[in-house]
């Protein structure tokens, strides 16, 4: 009997394989004999004979075929415990408790540690270090099923979250599925109505660059989750709605103070967004360099960081359209601004701002 | 007589009277007297004496001040050009057409060039090298001023582009106003409501660090700003606001076929946003590698690419929480991916995903 069998060899599926490689026996299943093959090639544990069983199995496929999948692992007793990862919990979990009897064994989870690509050639053996694996029991799931999935998201380096379904799918409507119907939404304008075939995009800047990233997603995978997760996403979505019609009417109305008071709580929400390791972006500053555009620029800027000793959190290249120049941004801890820029300027960096 | 004349030493004036040094003979003004100063000491022209006139006089000052400064500086006949700088155009034409007799001699501009800092501390000779720079003139403008305010674009290194105010103002209400909206409302969300104080952030990702990194800018300014442009950016509130609400609609309703259109929207909008020089996202490719995050890394990778040859044309760094550890995604020509994915490879780095 193995220790984990993973059904369903896509980028979640292999990555999982390659990150407990060393730690646990996995066996690796996919219903496209090719992509099993290339997954258990890339070192994803054993392709599983059909027959052999495990401790622990995960289903990882999308999350409209999850319960399905599930209860038919079960059905088959594959394994001790059940569970899958995917984006929407609850009705995953209700799908599958019209069709298990076995609930005990059955324990939800999700590793928040998506990415734009897909499939096994996709998966890296390091996707789950260091970040958030929700992990939510439901009130059958017994105490030995729930340690199980805890110990496979440890097992791959990722940090168990242990919260009910329903509050998981309300913090991910906000946190995740909000966010990108906003990105999608924001964009889409740019394509539709009569105002957009005249606008002239030339006169963009980054922040709508930034803001509607998100917006190049996979649509298919997206409408599966949003559907899934309906329940949820629709109340945020309107209550989104809600505040951006009550701006238009303020705005209308010259209601100044509502505009404000609409301003300054973006400001507070920004202020609780973990920019990194849970810290706030108010503990970062920013260094802004113009460069010349030009290969090997930006190394030489990070390098003269380094020998200032000034860690460089993240990096922020602001173009500058129709020219061979533009400006770079280094965020660093507040306390090293000051440093960092007179350390630049003195190596003949043009620090923007001192 | 001078060339220019700008009155308003902020961020944007400073770097004007900056931007000119070596090509105009700049008068600088600040109704606060140390402001001024500052500004002429970084080298942003002469202090102007109250008296001195010049050949175009460019108001920096916030919108909602623009026209009266404006049109105070025109009875004084300070000039034979009047421009401005301000983010709307319309409302501030309106208010100037009230008050002016000498409508020919003005011309509405606007950089596009805007910065998170502010004051002449922050203003730089490079702020507008090669970016837009609106240049709005009405019926009446005449065609020596309509030059002149062309000449002051060209002078700060911008690429002048003509249009007039009501199409510059529907254009920024789309491409500027709108995301920053967006990014405020969904921020918002984080901290309003009964959801969001049981909502643990910890289970956020870069997808929400990017989509409000906006909300952070100021709501003084941006109060301003949206006031003056009620009239365009209301409507296309109200646009988005609606095509929201047809989305819950359509999740309430299980329409999975107008959730997948309105995510498809999307795709097309955000292809048409210009990523870099007016090149469009799918011209670049993401290489992904995976690193400890400790000074000098990302030297050493750009570092690295550079030996390559590849010109990496963004960084982006995804941190993991609460762990010493990070990827870094370089965006590149796709014709350039491949070949450095090998190459950084061979060095030992570990590429993601290949």
């Amino acid at each position: 009997m193995a220790d984990v069998l993973v059904l369903g060899a896509g980028l979640i599926g292999t990555s999982i394989a390659l990150s407990l490689r060393g730690v646990a026996d996995v066996l690796l299943h996919d219903l496209d004999p090719a992509v099993a093959s290339e997954a258990v090639a890339r070192g994803g544990g054993r392709l599983w004979d059909g027959r052999e069983r495990a401790n622990t199995v995960v289903i990882a496929v999308p999350p409209g075929a999850t319960a399905g999948a599930l209860c038919q692992a079960q059905r088959l007793r594959l394994g001790r415990t059940y569970t899958h990862v995917s984006s929407v919990q609850s009705q995953v979990q209700r799908e599958i408790e019209m069709v298990s009897s076995a609930l005990s064994e059955i324990v939800g989870g999700h590793p928040l540690a998506g990415r734009e690509a897909s499939g096994p050639g996709a998966a890296t053996g390091d996707l789950f270090v260091g970040r958030p694996w929700a992990v939510c029991p439901s009130e059958d799931s017994s105490a030995e099923s729930l340690a199980d999935v805890r110990a496979l998201a440890e097992g791959c380096g990722a940090v168990p979250v242990e919260l009910d379904a329903e509050a998981h799918d309300s913090a991910v409507a906000l946190l995740s599925h909000l966010p990108q119907v906003v990105a999608s939404a924001l964009a889409g304008q740019l394509v539709a109505g009569e105002g957009a075939r005249r606008t002239p995009t030339v006169l963009s800047g980054p922040g709508l660059v930034d803001t509607t990233r998100l917006a190049a997603s996979d649509p298919g995978l997206w409408t599966d989750i949003l559907r899934l997760n309906a329940q949820h996403v629709a109340p945020v979505i309107r209550d989104l709605a809600a505040e951006l019609t009550a701006l238009a009417v303020a705005l209308d109305s010259g209601r100044t103070d509502g505009v404000r008071a609409f301003l300054e709580r973006g400001n507070q929400g920004r202020a609780v967004v973990p920019v990194k390791r849970g810290e706030l972006s108010a503990a970062f500053g920013r260094v802004r360099v113009s460069v010349d555009d030009q290969p090997g620029v930006l190394a030489a800027l990070l390098a003269a960081a380094g020998r200032a000793g000034v860690n460089v959190e993240d990096v922020h290249v602001e173009h500058i359209p129709g020219r061979p120049q533009g400006v770079i941004e280094l965020l660093v801890d507040v306390a090293a601004v000051e440093r960092l820029q007179h350390s630049l300027e003195t190596s003949g960096w043009q620090v923007l701002g001192i």
